[in-house]
């Protein structure tokens, strides 16, 4: 279709305003924050209401254009990468809480609601939404529940699908499909909820979401770790865990990141240490004690050189300002940042690090590795420049070698990030032809025009994305 | 296909020992525990390997033979109704935990391992898997994932799908497809677990579960609160969420159900009492001390005539005798009981309550409620006689009334039997025409020859089952 004629439909529908088509709008939409080739979109829309969604989605049905939906374009996989022949569709302005319930605890949003509103929202009832990725502060729910994002709580709270209880949709020819409810309990048809949720927009465009929500942990006590080995830190996870502690959060720092974080920030942090580990336990006060003084004990126990309890909400803070600024810290290193989030069960997580780094090694590449120590999600983040060929494809030989080392210990190739198109050509080596073929007979009869983010997630060697 | 042909066929490909053909063997299949028409099957069989069960899909596909899975059979709502020229498979011989893992917390188990005997097995290793319905004594994990069964639970813990982190099974093909992972966090790909879950055998045949475990609570505290009138019972409920304690287990029972459970066990229980709420709290010792205290200064505060708290595992015990044997003491009274599971948003259970008793009053029938008042899913209990078939007809009466009332409520017709047969009828009322039409759109795509478990859940007006 002829982007003329496109951009005067997408204005007689929506009114001029709400349709962008100047080449610096097309630029600021051709790419999210994975290192994938950018793809200026036809056009970008920002529908207002959840009906004007719909209308759009019917009309690109109707002309088979494909579409990209987007929230703040945090995705990590490419996943909200237009195609050449289509449009993005922000969700911006559909930013209502429709209802915020803490009677029968449970919230009804649009899909432009920011993670990190919603959070402080909710809070205020004395409710907790507990998903927070690391991009919590402008990433939207719709992307959240598209991506199903994780964040620093999935061990002790799980991932966003724990707490998408139901959703309208619609359809790619824009019908609204209503599915689930505002009760935990719901087995009112097939879960589709359950099969949007990490879809990244491939089957159906989200309109609204209701989300389960718990009530706000009474307490919390937060500490950190130092190592002086990697070995020490994995045995102090494990023994957390084997005390039958689950803490809120466990995270991890290796010594590159460290060291960046040091540079960055200049937080004292002493230069002889391996490797640090980040712990948040959380809920009744007397446990939150008891928890701590064990996690304290064992992290002493386990060979732990200096730990340090936060007695209060400022070194609460200063604990996890470096935790915060980890990722920061690495990209001022180079130019281009390649963050991975391959997970494997965390009994692994000692095998893994170490793999990680053999990796570098064997690539010549800079990797820093963080990550949620206590789900097994790590982040291997890479440090490269893009436009040195030679590099990059070192880079690319690493990311591999990644992939394969997180399936031979069990796991898997994304944690939390979601396939996308960065990772789209390895995901049969996780789950399989069979698997991807079954997804696609399900996509191919939801989506027979093929407009809904196309090319994202099933791909097959041989017959490439879909 | 011929029957005799067929049961030579599945003789051959298992060998005869697995192939059940006699009458009696096939009418002991026939139905499940709903009150729906029994259907004889052609033939029965029980494969003992995962390899045994694929070829059996297999080759049901290649015929065009439909099947039916079946756990235990305690299906509620007619799901495990066999079709008329089609086999059962019964998984009672998958019955192997295929690994327990306490270090990352997870179990790998095949579909007919019985629920409580998992339970049981993952207790030992000081963990936790919570989903607790009803018939866990006997029902199987296959058939609870396949149903997405909830419990007493489910509004501290959640359902069955809270807990199912990845899954192995067949495709309509025979093809095995893998989903999911041994991680909390897994988005790669579709999330066909969440798919699968509660699709009632529909869309493919699971061979292998795996779990998500948690620690099991240090402590737990149990009461019981006796109300003179409903309203005090259900302002009860509110008042304990609203103090932001959520228990493991908040039960109701109402009057009817009280007095037949009375009759039944001589109990004790004081006879001019309308409501009985049942309570446990756990978690840390601490906190099970502090929110056992809150809750029955609330119960108390409410003006519950009478607290009784156990004070030991005996006391506690005899406290949810009268729960465990509710229906059992409801299916004395009467030769035909039909339990429902209209579930509202938990500050709609008093409008709930009252709905029900004005509908037992209209279509003159008994109906006993008890059931789950924390997360809002009550089972109103029909007592009655199928083969009166005046007093039949109005209790399909209620049964429609009950469920427009749970719709009118902001809820859902079912919070954890199903749809299956016996509300399949109704789906639409719920989801509307569109979700349907979209989840049928799914299944002629994973199952072009309907051969899995044909006619359940998916039924329209004008067009009915597929």
């Amino acid at each position: 279709m002829a982007k003329r004629a496109l951009i005067g439909d997408l204005e007689a529908l929506l009114g001029a305003g709400k349709v962008l088509t100047e080449p610096e709008d097309r630029a600021a939409y051709s790419y999210d924050a994975a290192v994938v080739k950018p793809v200026l979109p036809l056009a970008v829309v920002r529908p207002e209401t959840e009906e004007e969604l719909g209308k759009v989605v019917a009309y690109c049905h109707r002309q088979g254009i494909p579409l990209t939906v987007r929230g703040a374009g945090t995705n990590l996989s490419g996943g909200t990468v237009p195609h050449e022949k289509g449009i993005v569709i922000l969700t911006g302005k559909l930013d209502k809480i429709v209802e915020l319930n803490p009677e029968d605890m449970y919230a009804v949003v649009q899909p432009g609601v920011i993670t990190a509103n919603f959070a402080k929202a909710v809070e205020k009832e004395g409710l907790f939404y507990p998903p927070d990725p690391g991009s919590q502060a402008v990433s939207t729910l719709g992307g959240n529940v598209a991506e199903n994002a994780g964040g620093l709580r999935g061990l002790k709270y799980g991932v966003t699908r724990d707490y998408v209880l139901g959703l309208e949709f619609f359809s790619a020819e824009g019908d609204l499909i209503r599915t689930g409810s505002r009760t935990v309990k719901c087995v009112s048809g097939y879960n589709l909820a359950g099969l949007l949720v990490g879809s990244e927009g491939t089957l159906g465009v989200i309109s609204r979401i209701i989300l389960r929500l718990i009530p706000y942990p009474a307490a919390k006590k937060s500490m950190m770790a130092l190592f002086s080995d990697l070995r020490s830190a994995s045995e102090t996870v494990a023994a957390i865990i084997a005390a039958r502690v689950i803490p809120a959060t466990l995270e991890f720092m290796d010594r590159f990141t460290i060291d960046a974080v040091e540079r960055f920030s200049r937080a004292g942090l002493p230069g002889d240490i391996e490797a640090m580990l980040l712990i948040e336990v959380d809920g009744h006060p007397a446990q939150v004690k008891d928890e701590a003084e064990k996690v304290e004990k064992i992290c002493r126990d386990c060979g732990a050189l200096k730990v340090r309890v936060a007695e209060n909400e400022e070194e609460r803070n200063r604990v996890w300002e470096a935790r915060r600024s980890a990722l920061s810290a690495l990209a001022k290193l180079r130019p281009t940042v390649v963050l991975e989030d391959a997970t494997v069960p965390r009994s692994k997580i000692p095998e893994m690090v170490q793999a990680i780094q053999d990796i570098a090694q064997e690539y010549k590449v800079q990797i820093g590795t963080f990550g949620h120590a206590g789900d097994g999600n790590l982040h291997p983040t890479i440090l490269t420049d893009r436009r040195n060929h030679d590099e990059w494809r070192r880079v690319e030989g690493a990311v591999e070698a990644i992939f394969e080392a997180a399936l031979k210990l069990g796991g898997t190739l994304s944690g939390e990030h979601g396939i996308g198109i960065a990772k789209a050509p390895f995901l049969h080596k996780e789950v399989g032809r069979g698997s991807i073929e079954y997804s696609r007979r399900i996509k191919r009869a939801l989506d027979s025009r093929n407009i809904l983010n196309p090319g994202k997630i099933l791909w097959l060697e041989g017959s490439g994305g879909e």
